[in-house]
C-alpha cells in the first residue's frame, strides 16, 4: 500500500500535517471512513459508527485553533470503554442501546487533546472470550483474535490510527499479533481505568493498539503528561533476556522461527542475549489467572447474573457460574501466588534492558468461533509488566506473527524506547 | 438505649431473627425507618431514601424462602456506589437524578444474600472533602467526618444496622470514630470496585461501617465467599505492635489518652506491647498520596473537567487543576515511593500480631465546612493495609474517639478476629 492515503500515514505523522495546516481534520477522518466504507463488510470491525457525527467533530477542529497534540486524529474505543456520545454495549444484548453520562478517562483525556472519537469497535462480549463477528484483515475466514478484535483489524486495516484496547489475558497484544499492529499494555493500571467495565480488576489494563511505536508513544504522553519516550542510538547495544515461559511447547513452528530470526538479527546488531528461566512456581500462574479471573468476573457481573442471566452466553455463563462458588481460600491463594511472582520478578530479569517472547502460539487460526490461545500474553499480564506485540514476521499462511517484548513494571518508557530501536533493525521502514 | 428496639440490635442478631421466623423483615425495615423519620432533620445522612419501596423489598423477602445469609438486613450505600434502582448523585448538581443500569458489584451481591437496600447516604462531593450537609448524630454542630458522612452517621444513630463507605484518604474510618461506629477498610482492592465511581484508583478502597466487629465480618463473609473469622480464646496473649506514626504531633489529649488507656488494659490482659517505628522514608508518603490523589482524580474526572466544570466546588477544582498540570515523573515518583513502602512494611511490623494506632486527630471538631484530618488514616490507605476503627472511647466534649488496628495486607480474617478479641477487653457489650 502506499502512504499518501491519509488514512495509512502514522498517527505522529498525521497530527503534524494537520497541526502545521497542510492536510484538514476533516480529510483525515474522511479518509478513514472511505476506508471503512469499503472494507466494513468484510473485516465488521465497527460496533457502531455515525460517519456525519465523526465528520461534523472534525469540522469543529477544523474551525478552531488546534486544541492539542492530537488535534483531529481519529482513534477508535473498544466497545467496552464508556463514551459519552456513543452508546458503549459490550457486545452484549443486555447492553443493548446503554448510553453512558460521561467519556471515561482514557477517552476524555484524548478528546481533550484534540482527537475525533471516530466510533466503537468491536469486542468479544464484555472483553471476555465469546466472539464477536469481526473478521482478520489479511484473510477472513482467519480470526482477528480477541478480546479487542475490533480495535486490532480497524487498526491494521488501515479503518483508524490508533484505538483503545483492554487486555486481562492476551486481548491486546494477540488481536495486534494476529492482524500485524503494534500492542502495548502498559504497566497495570498506567491507564486509568474509569469509565471501563471490568473483567477482573486485578488483571484488566487498557492498551493501545497502533501501527508504530511512536505513535503508542504518542498517546501515551498525552494520556501521562509526560515527554516522548527517548531515541535510543541506532549502535547501543542492548542486553536482552529471551524467555520461553512456561508455554513454549504450545509455540508453532512460525512463532519459532520468529524468535530464532529475531534473536540472529539483534544479536547481529549487537545485542547481548541470555537465556531468562522462570521458576517453576510460575507454572501455577495459569491456573491462578482463571482463579482471578472467574472470581472477580462473578463479582463484577453479579447483577447481570442474578438478574439477565438469560442475555448471556453459555460461554461467560460458565465463567460466573465458577466463580460464584469458588471459595475465598482459592482466590487468595492466586492472589498471593501473583504478588510473589511480581515481587521475584524484578530479581528474575536482572539488568537486562528488556526480555524478547513470543506474542502468540503462531499465526491466526482458521474460524471466527475462537479467538486464540492466550497464554503466551496472560502469562505476563497477571505480573502486571508492561508488554508490547511488533508486527515482524508473517506465517506459512501470509499471516502476521508478532514478537513480544516485556519490561519491567513502570519502566514503560525505557520499553518503548527499546521497542522502536527493535524496530528499526528487524523492520526499519516502520 | 436498650436493645430491644430492631434498629438497635446488631446485623448479626437481626439475620438470626428473621431467619428463625421471630421477626419479619419488614418489621425490621419499619423499625429504621421510624428511626430515621424521627432523625433525619438533624442528621442528614441520607441523600435518597424511599420507605415505601424499602417496605416493598422487605414484604417480597418476607413472602419468599430465605434468600441468603442476610435475609432482610437493611443496608445503606454511599451515594458513589452504583444502586440499579435509585439513583446515584456523587453530591454533585452533575449528577443530580443520575440512574445507574446496573448495582455495583458490592450491591449486588448483598442484595443477592437477601439484603434491603435502604437508601443511598450522603457523600462528601464526589468522595472528596467537600461536606454533604450530614450532622454528627452525638452534636449537630460538629461534623460526622468525611467522606463517607452519612454512613457512618447513619450507622452510629441506629438508622441501619451497617452502610458501604468509601476510603482514599481516610473516609471510613475518620466518620467511624468521630460518630462512634466500627469502621473497617479491607485490604486495598479486596471488596470488588465495579460500579463505584473512583476518586484515585490506586488508593480507592470499599469498607464498611457497622456497630459491631461480628457485623463487618458477617458482611465479608458474604461479599468473599468465606466462612466466618476465627474467634480467638480469651486467654490469648497477642504481640501488639504500637505506631505512633509521623502524624503523632497532631494527636490531640484525647487521642494520646484513647492510646495509653487502651495499651494499658491490653498490656494488662497478657498483651505484650512493642514499639513499631515507620522508617523516615514514610514521611513522604503524606504527599505521595496528594500526588496519586490529584494526578489520578484529574483522570478519573476528566471529562467533567472539561465540560461541566461549573458544576464542581472550588475544592474540588483545585485539585483537579493540580492533577492536570502535574507531570507524570511526579506522579510515577509517589507511585514508586508507595510501592516500596508496602514491599518494606511487612518486615516493619515483623511477627506483631496487629498494630495499635490513632484512629483520628481527636474527637469531631466543631463546624459542617470540614471534615476533619485524614492523616492518621491516610498514611495506613496508601499503604493497602487492612484498618478497622473501634469505638472505645470518649473525648472531653463527650464525643466518640476511636483506635485504630492495623493488619497485614491480605490478612484480613486475622484483623477481624483480634478486632473482636481487642473490643472484648476494651468494651465487652459491644
Amino acid at each position: 500500500m502506499s502512504t499518501d492515503q491519509l488514512n495509512e500515514l502514522s498517527a505522529t505523522a498525521i497530527v503534524e500535517k494537520i497541526s502545521s495546516g497542510s492536510v484538514t481534520a476533516e480529510a483525515v477522518t474522511q479518509a478513514c471512513l472511505d476506508r471503512i466504507a469499503a472494507r466494513e463488510d468484510t473485516v465488521k470491525a465497527w460496533a457502531y459508527i455515525d460517519p456525519d457525527y465523526a465528520l461534523a467533530q472534525a469540522r469543529i477542529l477544523d474551525d478552531a485553533d488546534v486544541k492539542g497534540p492530537l488535534h483531529g486524529l481519529p482513534i477508535g474505543v473498544k466497545d467496552v470503554i464508556d463514551t459519552s456520545d456513543m452508546p458503549t454495549q459490550m457486545q452484549s444484548p443486555a447492553y443493548e442501546g446503554h448510553q453512558p453520562k460521561t467519556d471515561a478517562s482514557c477517552v476524555a483525556m484524548l478528546r481533550a487533546a484534540g482527537a475525533v472519537i471516530l466510533g466503537k469497535t468491536v469486542t468479544c462480549e464484555f472483553a471476555g472470550s465469546f466472539p464477536g463477528p469481526t473478521t482478520n484483515p489479511h484473510n477472513p475466514a482467519h480470526t482477528p483474535g480477541g478480546s479487542s478484535s475490533g480495535s486490532g483489524a480497524a487498526v491494521a486495516d488501515y479503518m483508524v490510527h490508533g484505538a483503545f484496547g483492554t487486555q486481562t489475558g492476551g486481548s491486546v497484544l494477540r488481536p495486534a499479533s494476529f492482524c500485524g499492529a503494534v500492542g502495548y499494555k502498559p504497566t497495570y493500571n498506567l491507564i486509568n481505568r474509569s469509565g471501563l467495565m471490568f473483567a477482573a480488576e486485578n488483571l484488566d489494563t487498557i492498551g493501545l493498539l497502533t501501527r508504530t511505536v511512536d505513535d503508542a508513544d504518542l498517546l501515551m504522553s498525552v494520556l501521562l503528561n509526560r515527554p516522548r519516550s527517548a531515541i535510543i542510538a541506532p549502535e547501543t547495544k542492548p542486553k536482552i533476556g529471551f524467555c520461553r515461559t512456561h508455554h513454549w511447547d504450545s509455540a508453532l513452528a512460525e512463532t519459532i522461527t520468529a524468535m530464532e530470526d529475531s534473536l540472529k538479527r539483534l544479536e547481529q546488531a549487537g545485542a547481548e542475549i541470555i537465556d531468562i528461566t522462570l521458576p517453576e512456581s510460575f507454572a501455577g500462574l495459569s491456573t491462578a489467572r482463571n482463579a482471578l479471573n472467574d472470581f472477580e468476573r462473578s463479582r463484577v457481573m453479579a447483577d447481570l447474573w442474578q438478574n439477565e442471566r438469560d442475555q448471556l452466553s453459555t460461554n461467560i455463563a460458565k465463567q460466573l457460574e465458577n466463580g460464584t462458588i469458588m471459595e475465598y481460600n482459592t482466590y487468595r491463594d492466586a492472589v498471593t501466588l501473583a504478588n510473589d511472582s511480581r515481587a521475584q520478578l524484578e530479581g528474575i530479569f536482572g539488568d537486562v534492558d528488556f526480555c524478547l517472547a513470543p506474542a502468540a502460539t503462531g499465526e491466526a487460526p482458521e474460524g471466527l468461533g475462537y479467538t486464540g490461545d492466550p497464554q503466551f500474553q496472560g502469562c505476563w499480564t497477571i505480573l502486571h509488566v508492561p508488554t508490547i506485540s511488533l508486527p515482524t514476521h508473517k506465517g506459512p499462511n501470509g499471516l502476521p506473527v508478532g514478537i513480544q517484548l516485556v519490561g519491567q513494571r513502570w519502566q514503560d518508557e525505557s520499553l518503548l524506547s527499546w521497542s522502536r530501536w527493535v524496530m528499526n533493525k528487524l523492520r526499519p521502514a516502520l
